[in-house]
């Protein structure tokens, strides 16, 4: 897609004569490669994309998704498919469109070492360039055809939340409420779960990257679900705690300060705050409570071709937010052998502030036994 | 885990005086570190894994999978768990870890090359070695734990594969199939899907790679259903082709060989043979028919924590079978504008030959409409 490759090259300064993007075998793929040619179905692995500072695309296809590559080739005059036929072919190919290019910047952040060293090895007087940094900025920041894949996704993602009360049953296993999440989002029209969706019942919902498992449903329970759906391979990325059966009133004070922590950190999200000022805002919220140092991972990252999509905010991070972001906005609360609460909505960034992708409640829900 | 801890240096000749593993942020993810660090739940984005020839292995846990690194290091006294609460924690624990070692070893097929660039600079003085080739000579035969998993795996993909003739409707979108066939899978104890499903109707089923879409299913139609599951990490991979409506003579004959052509590649398949010769015996019977050309992929791979584990198997494979390996055996045949057929199992090498993971019955399945 020529505005796409046009805004890589905008972020490359000096700009290479050529960009690389390689992949190897899932999971080791290029996000990159997919955001340059936007093709519906296939892995594309073992397959190469040549970009060029006037907007141009050479995509060396395997020949397992051949059709696929052509069909797109169609409708884009500035993208050129080649199919080669055996790996020598595709070899002479890359030197033929890459020998005489001086500069060739290659995606750092998603490329393996190994493909590194063979692509060393056949162009040994390339100037290698790393383009990752300008490959995330133009990534970070959506065009119109995303974000309304986006909004598909977390509309899939928002759905499903909303249906999530209605699916607890005493005694259900993590694992079973997961398989009814991912099962719906697949029937509101996702290819799929963004990642391995997260049910966290009782103490599990303090572990922030737990993967559902056995647990059986409790009454007393609290519990944290975190899920997505891709949509036309974008991701979406939501996370609602709720509660089952008999109150617990710690729990609920815990969400009460996790929705004011997320309040405080979109009350100063707009274009030109550093991501650390976001951060802190809500860090802050919560290390003013008796829950200081629970709060132990960044604010959010942004979403994309992947979910987590290159970028992430933490009380590190200088770089400025800008207009176009879609960002996931998850602060949580954890306390080790109880429970867990975190409320993550994603959201595109706005020229005065953000509007949700998410639309889902945000409220903590106690859902009768 | 120690035996595989000693089976990945036992390949490495000369050893390293250690070896250091990396993840970076999903899907860049080394399954190598969960290949070593057996923990049954959590991405461990940036978490590193450091084993030694002696079968010792020291993790570098993300905090955000803590509670699930500390329970795994419980039960295994050749592990040690860590968690650092900052990136400079984290850097000076690797730095005591591996300051005094001369030589190091890395997986240059999974690592990033972001990340090696980050070592090199931390480690000056090191000799880093390639140790991918014997991370995949250890990882591509599997020990008795491996095999339990892959089995299960098989088993979630076998009793789906004899569901879906039961899910056929006319009219259903190929999506909507793959909907329900991931739903059958985790109803049957997967973790979710191993790979995006591919189901392709008619015409669909002739790209080998093509992700489930929009097309509705007509009478006439051939399909190709290929899916796998994830049983706790370890990955099956099973394809099985199938004709809906009115007669189709062709396909038909097509499905005869391709079933002909996994037969000749099994009754060839056992440890010595390199793996070119398993290859050529299915690719002998597709060339010897009307359809030579048609088969323009590898006859398989191996399956593991990955679901293309490392291991290709096509006409350039010199390396020999196995014992132990787990791969998969998948010839097809693919009729650009009609469709395409393709069987595919999961074996396991044997002493005398192969035994079958998946059990699913092979032949073609004709389904009223």
């Amino acid at each position: 897609m020529k505005a796409r490759v046009e805004k890589v090259f905008g972020h490359l300064d000096p700009k290479p004569e050529a960009l690389l993007l390689a992949n190897s075998v899932e999971p080791h793929l290029d996000g990159s490669f997919f955001y340059l040619f936007d093709v519906p179905s296939g892995l594309f692995e073992g397959s190469t994309a040549v970009a060029y500072p006037d907007g141009n695309l050479d995509v060396l296809s395997s020949p397992l998704e051949a059709t696929s590559a052509h069909l797109a080739a169609k409708t884009d005059r500035h993208l050129t498919v080649h199919v080669p036929t055996s790996r020598e072919e595709g070899d002479a190919l890359l030197h033929k469109l890459l020998d005489s290019k001086g500069s060739v910047g290659l995606n750092y952040q998603e490329l393996t070492h190994q493909q590194f060293l063979k692509f060393e090895k056949m162009f040994p007087s390339a100037r290698w360039v790393d383009a990752s940094t300008a490959i995330k900025r133009a990534r970070v920041t959506k065009d119109a055809e995303e974000l309304g894949r986006l909004q598909k996704a977390a509309d899939i993602g928002s759905a499903v939340a909303r249906e999530i009360p209605g699916m607890l049953q005493e005694g259900m296993t993590e694992l079973a409420l997961a398989t009814e999440m991912n099962y719906r989002m697949m029937k509101h029209g996702a290819s799929g779960p963004s990642f391995s969706t997260i049910v966290g019942f009782g103490p599990n919902g303090a572990e922030p990257h737990y993967f559902a498992a056995g647990r059986k449903l409790q009454s007393g329970d609290s519990m944290v679900c975190d899920f997505g759906a891709f949509y036309r391979r974008y991701a979406s990325d939501i996370t609602r705690s709720f509660h089952f059966g008999k109150r617990d009133d710690e729990m609920k004070k815990v969400h009460e300060l996790v929705e004011e922590a997320q309040q405080a950190a979109l009350a100063v999200l707009r274009p030109g705050v550093p991501g650390k000022d976001v951060h802190n805002a809500a860090a802050k919220v919560i290390d003013a409570s008796p829950y200081k140092g629970r709060f132990m991972h960044g604010l959010g990252h942004s979403i994309g071709l992947n979910v987590h999509d290159g970028w992430g905010m933490n009380q590190l991070v200088e770089e400025p937010i800008e207009e176009g972001m879609a960002i996931t906005i998850e602060p949580g609360i954890y306390l080790a052998g109880h429970g867990g609460v975190r409320i993550e909505d994603d959201v595109v960034v706005t020229k005065d502030g953000y509007r949700f992708l998410t639309t889902a409640p945000r409220e903590y829900l106690e859902v009768s036994a």
